[in-house]
This record gives structure tokens, C-alpha cells and sequence, in this order.
């Protein structure tokens, strides 16, 4: 199998591709190509995984949509304020995002409405077809090669009736429910069907629903499509589902974890919304009751808060009680302190290039050993970290430690 | 195969039998044998490792050695006041070491002299003689039952010429030099010797100098004992060997991991000897450099400082400094409050089934599937504590996960 | 003037007299006057504060009431489960308790009454008749001499309507709402009037309205009778009016300043009630931005969570973001550890003897000087821990630190 | 009294003109009056301090010397390294200390040697008499208007016989000494010898020897200059002894205080050398012993590590272990993290504020108001930062919070 390079593009096409995500992992996908900076936070750029032929990064072509219409240059700026983009950088960065600016195809119109209250009551059947057309658009301009949707939107709040979504078996139930319903429909939802109609892998970034109900895991296995998610494993619950099994390895009872986590990025202001942070606080509090078997009354809590001081800085303080022998408690205690954006640029490029190999390999549906990615991967019962680890190196057939 | 049980009784003779571990150990084999408090901390107690033969906890029989001669109950009442025994235990926890105190043959004036300066001079041949005849008294009085020796005792400074001895390749020829040299060798050194020369299998729970050196795997593989060590691996530095693979997975680039412990029980208070204090840190500070293979110039430093009002409460402040994409540096901090004892004891009974069971199996030498226990695991070169457990359950057999 | 003493017997009526703060102060009473434990955290057991003729602890006489019934000891039990009695003293704390139980006048079928939401509907005028013959019968059986009632009882939810009590300028004006309104008046309000009509002072220790209204401030004066107020400052926000000053002094500018509290006792279970919980986090965000004028744009937030495993042990996380020259941004974080009636006891036996001592003297009305007790100090409108103490020191007339 | 403005211009010679915080502080005095940024870190430019006539920060001209000859650019570099130079503002850093660095008169030739273990065994005279020829040229350069000191220099070893210098009583006796004795004389101490000799007030804000000794003292008052030190309190230490007295101030019994201090500037680099760690750690290891009298047996302890990764940014977690009412231990954590040349700069100007003030009302000898920026005050034996605060503005005639 060749590795894909820019003779053979690759269409990135980003929701919410004025963020600070999809422009970060833009500029680092041009300045690692260029060896301005080196791929640090990259699998894929490490052995034993550089031994198998995943697309290059000068292959890849961004576009997307957004509901902001501000330059990406913008965002650039909030990087340098929130001191993860250094000064002596800035003009590559800007090199490297206007090329985007120019080349991709917004559509703030049809977008930039549906957030509006009012909006919502344009039928959900009249949205997806403005973005589909918008992702053919697209499509069309870099050749009609493949293409992968990559959703990096905000959390949204959980809409009454969603659930009903993941009640249709068959996508042809579900394509007659969205032409019947009016209206209301997750736009999440919408994305992963405009993304699989369109022939396009998916990957969600976010918590928000996606092609994980089953009326779109039948679609993407009739149209030959892999997709994956949801909601990337960036810090705080990365480091909680790797630590927590150390508790079990070591038959430790944890009587209690608690996390609070504060940041001041738009992700967070999103949060401010009490349904958004409902919905996100819902898929960071089941990993820990997941992977601690031994401890079936752990009480868990995660807070998050906005604190705009911090910019792009999650922080995050965990508290976790546990207990050994003779009843003896003890504790663990975590302060995180990480760019949010910095260490999800990586992960994305990571996941574009392991999603295209699977396309290429003729691997379809939910991608199943990519769970490590995920606080809530599809179709992937284990949270425990390492054992995620091992199931993608079992997977693509590598170890990373033969000899050992 | 079949249990050992109380029929079939396993001696256990502890070097610093006085000492915190080994009190609560013998406290503990008791209570959960007489179903008094459960077996939190332990993985032989727990599905799959339950489906193993081990060795029955009312087989093991407690004696030992140790330079101090208080009574067990001394012990107790440190634990009370370190909060680490509930009050309402006290009673059976004070029956269970006053069998042990009867039982076993305490060799003040041998042990306790060796710690003297001046007594350092007498010969190690006569040292060496007298932890073997008390050995050997102790296992007459079980029978001729098998005896495991495990070492408990305080760190050692390091004395020089210590590395000479890893230099004699046969046993034949450390003998000689043990003969023919009038003094100075390391307690540590002649516990193993004894233990090994009295056909008992040897644990080394402390950093000092065991059976790891060429000759003393010789003498182990000629009388087909195995051994095993060193330094348990109960708090900080399990942490730590299982948070680096986290950076390691994620291909960050750790910059800098240091790490302060205070402590305050007996363990701690030997480390105010400078030399001692050495010993332990060097075996502290080699795991992240080890696990870290993207981070080669990572800067690691590691205190540990004696705070009395601390008791058993060993509490560990570590600082990771480390770096994302575009140098984005970024921070974790761990902040552990762990009780040493309670940490240590479940490991000890763990490490005694372990033991027996590939002792029974018929295996020899330093066990390497055992690393998952010891900060310097004996022909182990991996610290990473995820590696380690794989390679406990693979040598067992057993696969905690089957099926997810 | 002579220090009151056991032939002058001082009244200390609780409310919540089966709770945690009122058993434990009960218990260090005694151990104190007996000279079996050191009055660690007691100002009026200091130098130069022992110049003054506060009263001595063995003139204390308590009682109470509240709405639970299980015996003291069982008070006394989780204080050992929370491991912060140590279990020799078991037996004098039960004798001191035993002492109280007797000599007490529980009214649990008045009081117990109060939390059914059925029973709101009682007038309140009906259940300030209760409380007041329950208070004369206690006052009566220590021969009519003086009492002061301290409120001890759990944080309630703020009632709609319960600003209307503070818009009564006069006793008179209240004592005609009461009368004529039929129910839902705040216990807190019902505690301070009884205490006032029966000639009592008046402790504040809960976040619950109480005597600072304008109408109870006339009645104490009339009745000239001190009290003072409210929500003990026992950890966590004592660090906060402590260090934040700190920031002023330097003049260094605070972006955000955002703690959360988890704790597991009975106090942080009532704190479930959300309504419960709104009460206590508004008492405890105020002080950061009275202090930090520097700082007009602060952002603050106060989580309270209840976690069972930590039984009375309230741990909290403070995080301070604060900025430097050119807009440098640096941060402190605060881990607190305590124990809540541990630091609380103490407080109220020095609260107990400063209002004592303050009705000697015939001040009335709220003490103002006792701000460095309260989080909502009434009638002192700075929150600055330092002013606070000055305030005290001047007032009563000492130098902690003269001639340095 | 007049403000001393640009007119009446102010000689500032740094000892240490290329290091951080002196180059910082000359930025920062620069932007400041240039209304560039908020004179955010500084007492003397806020109200009531305002009140006074301090010298206008236009009216400074900054000189000095140092043992490195890299341009101050250099320096401005590190800083954007280091994340507290915001890149927008180096254009106009660079133009303030372009300014500085022709203005001033460099002696790398006298000063660098001396750092040179060799030329130790230069005379003390010999190199005194250089440094106060350099100062006089300054002094000159700027019209004969005066002068203040202010060594920003490196940390140095204790050298052998350092104390002897304390032991003379008059400036006579010490230049007999100076004289007499051949070399090995501390830098620190001729620093203050010269600028002394030269009519120059002194500060001395590093923990190295200065005017403190009684030989020094003499010379000060009979010059007529006021002089202040040593080691300005900027982050850990200030945070230290302004927690301390809440412990003090409830009567709590602090058992310990440990801190650990990880930095990575010159100034971290230069405590690599153990004599010069020693120096330090006793400057900052006597605080809390010294304001806790209720604690007499707190065990204490400081380390101090380089961490290279870290830059400026100053990391510290201090851990306090402190009693309550029945033994029961309680801890506080605190973790900081702080650019220590941002901290400092605003101190440095507020110091050459005060100590110009001080000269021009007369002040003379060691200026005791002044405890509040110093780790190690002189003449101040109450290291309590509240006390020392209530110092400073008694002293100044103003009252930060008149009519609470």
C-alpha cells in the first residue's frame, strides 16, 4: 500500500473550522510538513507507526464551515494572547492558515442560522441539504478526491427528543423521520448524515450526538464509510482513565474521585449554557465507574466551570479517596495544567491519517480500536486507557516495545 | 496442583521483624485469614489470580530477626497513633503478633551488633554463621517446612567496596572472598547468602544489595530456589511508572519530573544518614529515564527529606514539566498522602504466594515476571508498570479482560 | 471585674445539641477544664488575652435542643470513625457528654417537627412559644442564671419571602408580622427571637438568618443584650480573607479566584439541598472581592460538594490567578485539609467567652469587633482577616506584640 | 517636600546591570512613564501612597555594572522565551534598555575576575578601590545628582572568616581589616563599602553580606546615608510569612513547613553550587520559626532545586502540617508558580522610591520601616507581614483603610 501525498489530496473538511482547534491543527499540519516544528503529540509520526504507509501531511486540503465569519488570522491572535502560539512563529502560522482562508468554502449563512432560537424551526431536511451542497462544493473544488468531515464544534445542549434519533435500526426509518419532522433536529446529527450522504468519513471530536445511533452506523456500512468518535480524550480524562487502573492493578478501593475543571477558551464560555455543560459533564463522569470494578460505590462528581482569565488553560484539580487495607484511607490528588487546543491538534492530525488508512484498508463503521482517542468511543465498552493502547497496536499489527 | 494450607505450614522469616511491615503484615495474613477485614490491596485474592493454587494465608508461619527487642505491641501502638489501625482492631491485631512473638527466635546480639561501628570489623564468615544456625533453628521448629526470608529491613548506606562483590561470576569464588575478607559487607548481602544457603527463597523488599549479583544467582540456580527484588514498589514510584507511559503513549515530551517525599516512621528517619539517603534516591530516580525513551534529555531529581510529625504518612509532591506541539509547555502535578505500611503489607503476603507458587512450579533465580512489585525489579529492564502487569498475567496465564 | 467561675454558672444553649460542633464542644469543654487535653486553638487561653476575666470553662452548663434523638455517644462514634477523637480519650468525652445528656431539655417533638414540609404550615408564632418555654425551662433549671443560646444547626434553605423580616425597622413592626402571618418563617429567625425575648445572647454560627435584621437589633438593644454573628470562619474562607490581602498589599491584580469545598459530614449532606447549597455559597463568595479592590473585575466561584468517604474531613481546592507587571499571569493554589468541628470547637468556646464577656461589661447590640470569627460578620463591613483581628485587639484593649 | 522629576534626575547603579530583574525593572520603569502599561506590582503608585512626594519615575537614569557582556537584548530575549515579555511590547523594551545600556559604564574587567577562583587572591583594597572608581564616573555622567546602589547580583557561597567582618564595631576598625587583610573578601560587602564610601544609599536585595554589619552601620550613619536589606521577599517567603500568623493568629500548632522551590533562571543556575544553596535556604528557613511561637517545636525545612525547563517561572509547593484541639493533624497545601523577575521589578522601584524619600527626610542608617520587602530585614526582627506592613505605613504617616 503507497502512502497518499499531495499528488493524491486528502480533503479535511472542518466544522467549526474558524476554532481554535481546526485553525491550530491547520497550521501545525503545514509547519511539521515544512519542518518548521517537530510532531510532538503525534503517534503516527513515531515508530513503530511511521513503518505503515499513512497519508502524508503535505496531502492534506482544508476547508469547512463555521458560524463565525471573523479572518482565522483572528484566531491566530487569541493564540498569541494565550501564549500557546509563539511570537517568532506567527508569520508561518499566517502563511499556512491564509492558504486555507482562500481555499476553503464557507457557509456562514446557512450555518451561522441555526443558532439563532428561531431558526431552529427551518426543517431539518432544508439544513442538510445546505450542507451537503456545501460539502459537494467543496468535494468538487480539490478534485473530487476524498474527503473526511471532521466535526470540532461546540458542545451542544442536549435536545428533548434526541434520543428518539437513536431509536431507528435503519437509515431508511431515519431518513423518513427527517423528512417528516419540522424541525429541531442536533446539528451534530446533521453533520455525520451530510458527511456520509456526501461519501465522506466522519470523525466526531465533540460530545454531541453523531453517527453512533444505529440508523447511521447502517448507512456508513452500506456506503462503505469508516467514521469514529466521540469527544477527544485530551487531559484531564485521558490522565484519569490511565491512572485509574492503577487502583485496580493494585485491588485498591477507590471510595471517591471528583474532578473540577476550569478554562476560559470559547469551549468553556459554550459551557456557561447549563445544557451544554449537562451534556458534557455526562460524557466525562463514566470512565472511572467503568474501569474501577473493584470499587462499584465510588462516588464520582466533575465540575466544569469558565473562568476567562485562562484563556486557552484548562486546569483541572482531581481528588481522589481510596482505601487499603484495614479500611485505611488515602488520597491522590492531580493538578492539571494544559493547553486544550495544543493537545488536540496532534490527536486530530493523528485521527485523519488513521481513519483515511482504515478508508483505504476497506475498514467501514465505527472504527473500534480507536477508543484511546475517545471519552466516549463508539462501540468500545473499556475506557481503560491501556488496554485502548493495546487494541490499536493489535489492530494496525505493531508493538510498540518487541524485545523488552 | 494443590494449596498450601495449614497442614502443609510455609515459614516466614522477616529481617526486621520488629519493624512496621512486617507487624502488619503478620497482622494482616491473620485478620483476612480469620475473615476480620477483607483483602483490600491484594491481587491473589481476587478473580482471576483467585483461580491459582496459591498457598493458603492460615499455612504461613512468622518469625524472624531484628536488631530492636520491644515488644510487637510497641508496634501496634505506633499504628494507633498514626491512625493507620482502627482502635476496634486492636485486641485481635495484639493476638495475632503475640503467636508470632512466641513462635519465632529473635537474634538481637547478632543483628544488633553488626550495626555498630565498631562491630562492623567482626568478620562477615561469622556473621554469615549466625544468621544461618538461627535460620535453621526457626526452620526446625516448623517441621522442615519450607521457608521464604524476606527481607524488610531499613535502607542501608552504601559502603564502599560494595560493588566488588557483583564481580564473582560463581558462587564458589564470592564464598572465597566472603572467607578470606575480614569485614564490611553489606547485612543485605548476608541475609541473601544465608537465606539461600539454607535452601529458603528470598524476597528483598529494600534497596539494599540481595541476591541480584552473579555469584548469589549461581548459588540460587545450584539449589534451585528462586528470588526475587528489589525495593517494593508501594507509592510514589508506582505512580510515577505508570503515569510516564501516559506521555510516552501521547508522544509528549517530558522536560523535567521531580519529585519531593516526606516521611516520618523509622523508614524515614534512616534516610536523615546521608549515605542512605543516597542509596534510596538512586533507586528512586531511574524509572522515568527509563520509561521516557521520546524524552531523552528529561531532567529528573528526587528528595526525600525525614519529617517527623508525618508517622507512617508518606506524602509526595511530583512536578511534570512537559511539552506539547509548537513547545507549548504544559504541567501535571501529583499530590500522594499514602501510608506506607498499608501500601506495603498486602504486596508482602502477595509477594509470599507469588513466590511459593513458582517455587512449587519448579522455577529458579530471580523471578522476572515479578517486576510489577519492585522499583529496581531484578532482570526487569522495563519500568513501565503497564509492561510489567502484562508480563505477570502472561507468565500465569491468566487474562484479566477476556472478552471487552 | 472577677472571671465567672463554677459557682457562677454560665447557661450554653445549642441549637443542633446532638450535631457535630455542639458534642465537640461540650467534650473539649471539659477536657480542657480538666486539664486532660491542651486548648489548642482557643485565643482566650493565650497570653495576652488571659489578662482579661473571661469566664472559666468549668462554669460552662449545657444544653439545648434539636431534632435528632440517637444518644451523644453515637455522636461520639463517628468522631472516632472520622479519626478525629483519638479512642483513649473515648471515655472521658463520654463522660462528659453524659453529663450534658442528663442535665439537657431536648425538645425534639417542637423542633423535629419544624423540618417536615407539612408542618411549615404551624404558625410561627405557635412554634416561638415552644422554644421560648423550652429555653425558660433550661434557664430555670440553672437558677436563673444568664444563658446564651448558640445556633449550631444545619444550613437552611433560603424561604421565599424571607427578606420581608429585615424591612421592619422596629421590634414592635416584627412582632405584629409574626403574629399575624400564619407560617413559613425561617427557623434561624425563630432561634434569635426566642433567644432575645428570654433574655439571652445570641450566637450565630450557621449562615441562617438571624438577630442582624434591624427589627431583632432593636429588641437586643431594648433588652440590652449582645449577639453576634454570623457563619463561623472556620478553613477555608479564613484562608481566603487572610491571603487575599496579601494581593492588595503587593498590589498585584487578581483575575479569578475560584475554590471548591468537598466534604462528607451531616453539615455537607443538608448541603445537597440545592437551595441549602445556594445559601452557604453566598455567604462564602462575598469577601474575595470586599478585599481585593485592586481587583474590580475578580471573577469568583464557591463549589460545595458532599462526599461521604471524607466523613468530616473538608478538603478544598482554591485556585488564585493573578496577574504582575505587563500583564504577567501567575497563579497560587490553596489544598486545605481540616477537620470542621476539630477547628470550629474551639471557636465557639472563645465566641462563648467573648460575648460572656461583653454582656459584663453592658455592651449591646451586634459586636462588632468579632468579625474575625464570621463569614457574614454583622456590622462590620470589612472581610480583610487582619483588620478583623486588629479590630478585636483594640477593642478589648491587649497588644498581641507589643515592644517588637 | 517636591517630587523629584526628570529635572532633578536620580542615578540608579545596579550591581548585576544584566540580569534579569535589573534589566526588568529598567523596562519596566521606562513603560511605566510612558504610560505604556499599568504600574501593576507597586505600592508607591497607589492611593494613599500617591499622597506622597516620591521621586518621578522619568527622573531615574540607570547604570551599573556586571560580569557578563552580552547585550541587554540578550536578556530582553529570555524573557520572550520565557513567556513575560508580551512580543508586542519588545520593540518598546528594546528602545528602553538601548538607552541604558549606552548610558551606563560597564567595569566587566574588574568585576568578572573576581568571580575567577584565581583572582580571589587579588586584594580586597584593590578591587574595592576599582568599584568605587567605576561608581564615581557614574555618578559624574549623571551631574553629581545622587545616587542609590542596588545589588541584583547572584547568590554567593558563604565564605570562610564571613563573619569576622561582623565583628568590628566602627568603620575604622573594618578599613584597617580591609587594608590589612590580603583577599577573600565578599563581594557583597564591598559592593556596600563602595557605594557607602561614595555618598551613595544602599539596597541590597540578595541574600549576600551588606550594610548590615555594625562596621557598615557606622559608616552609613556618619555619611549620613540610609541603606536597606536583604533578599527581597517576592513570592514563596512573601506567601510564607503572611500564611504563618493565621496559624499564630488561631492558636493552632504548626508541627511542620516544608517547601520545595524549583527554578530555572541564572539565579536558580548559581544555587546549583551548594555553599551558594546553603546561603540561601538559611535566608529563607527562618521566617516561620520566628513569627509561629506557639509552635516552638515546628520542624522546618527549605530545598531548593534548578529545573532548567522552567525559566524564570518559580514553582513551590510548601506543605504545613498544624494541629487543632485533641491532636488531630490538619494540612494546608500550597503550590506556586511565579516569574520571580516579574515579582521582583515592581519592588525595586517601589524600594528606590522609599529609600530616596527616606534620604531626603534624613533618614539615616539601616531604614527598619522597610521589613515588609525583605526576606532577612535588618534591623526588623518581626518577619510577621502584617506587622511589617503596619510598620511601613505607621512609619509613612498613612492609613491604607481609614473610616472602616
Amino acid at each position: 500500500m503507497k502512502t497518499r501525498d499531495k499528488l493524491n489530496p486528502l480533503g479535511i473538511w472542518f466544522v467549526g473550522a474558524r476554532g481554535s482547534i481546526a485553525t491550530m491543527t491547520t497550521v501545525c499540519a503545514h509547519l511539521i510538513a515544512e519542518s518548521i516544528i517537530e510532531p510532538v503529540g503525534m503517534l503516527t509520526e513515531r515508530h513503530p507507526y511511521t513503518t505503515l504507509p499513512f497519508c502524508a501531511l503535505n496531502a492534506l486540503r482544508f476547508g469547512g464551515c463555521d458560524i463565525r465569519s471573523e479572518p482565522l488570522t483572528r484566531t491566530l491572535d487569541t493564540f498569541i494572547a494565550d501564549q500557546i502560539l509563539p511570537s517568532h512563529l506567527y508569520t508561518y502560522a499566517a502563511a499556512a492558515v491564509s492558504e486555507t482562508e482562500a481555499a476553503i468554502d464557507f457557509v456562514p449563512d446557512l450555518v451561522g442560522c441555526i443558532r439563532t432560537e428561531e431558526l431552529y424551526n427551518v426543517s431539518g431536511e432544508v439544513l442538510l441539504d445546505g450542507l451537503r451542497s456545501a460539502l459537494a462544493k467543496f468535494k468538487a473544488s480539490i478534485g473530487g478526491n476524498p474527503v473526511i468531515v471532521v466535526n470540532l464544534a461546540s458542545t451542544e445542549p442536549i435536545i428533548p427528543g434526541e434520543q428518539q434519533l437513536a431509536s431507528f435500526e435503519s437509515w431508511e426509518q431515519l431518513d423518513t423521520f427527517i423528512r417528516q419532522s419540522n424541525a429541531r433536529l442536533p446539528w451534530g446529527f446533521l453533520y455525520a448524515c451530510a458527511a456520509l450522504l456526501e461519501d465522506c468519513s466522519y470523525i466526531n471530536f465533540t460530545p454531541n450526538i453523531g453517527a453512533e445511533i444505529p440508523g447511521l452506523e447502517d448507512l456508513a456500512l452500506r456506503r462503505q464509510l469508516p467514521h469514529v468518535g466521540k469527544d477527544g480524550k485530551t487531559g484531564e480524562t485521558l490522565l484519569k482513565t490511565a491512572l485509574a487502573p492503577i487502583f485496580e492493578a493494585r485491588a485498591l478501593r477507590v471510595r471517591s474521585w471528583v474532578g473540577y475543571n476550569i478554562l476560559g477558551n470559547s469551549d468553556g464560555q459554550s459551557l456557561t449554557n447549563p445544557a451544554a455543560r449537562d451534556a458534557k459533564t455526562r460524557s466525562k463522569d463514566q470512565q472511572i465507574r467503568n474501569i474501577l470494578r473493584d470499587s462499584p460505590d465510588v462516588c464520582t462528581k466533575v465540575g466544569i466551570d469558565f473562568v476567562s482569565s485562562l484563556g486557552d488553560w484548562k486546569t483541572a484539580w482531581d481528588f481522589v479517596h481510596f482505601e487499603g487495607i484495614l479500611g485505611t484511607k488515602m488520597s491522590l490528588q492531580l493538578l492539571w495544567q494544559g493547553a486544550d487546543t495544543i493537545l488536540a491538534a496532534p490527536l486530530v492530525l493523528d485521527l485523519i491519517r488513521l481513519v483515511e488508512f482504515a478508508w483505504r484498508r476497506g475498514e467501514t463503521g465505527a472504527l473500534r480500536h480507536l477508543g484511546a482517542f475517545f471519552k466516549s468511543p463508539i462501540g468500545c465498552t473499556n475506557h481503560d486507557f491501556w488496554f485502548q493502547m493495546r487494541e490499536l497496536q493489535e489492530h494496525l499489527g505493531i508493538e510498540e516495545r518487541i524485545g523488552e
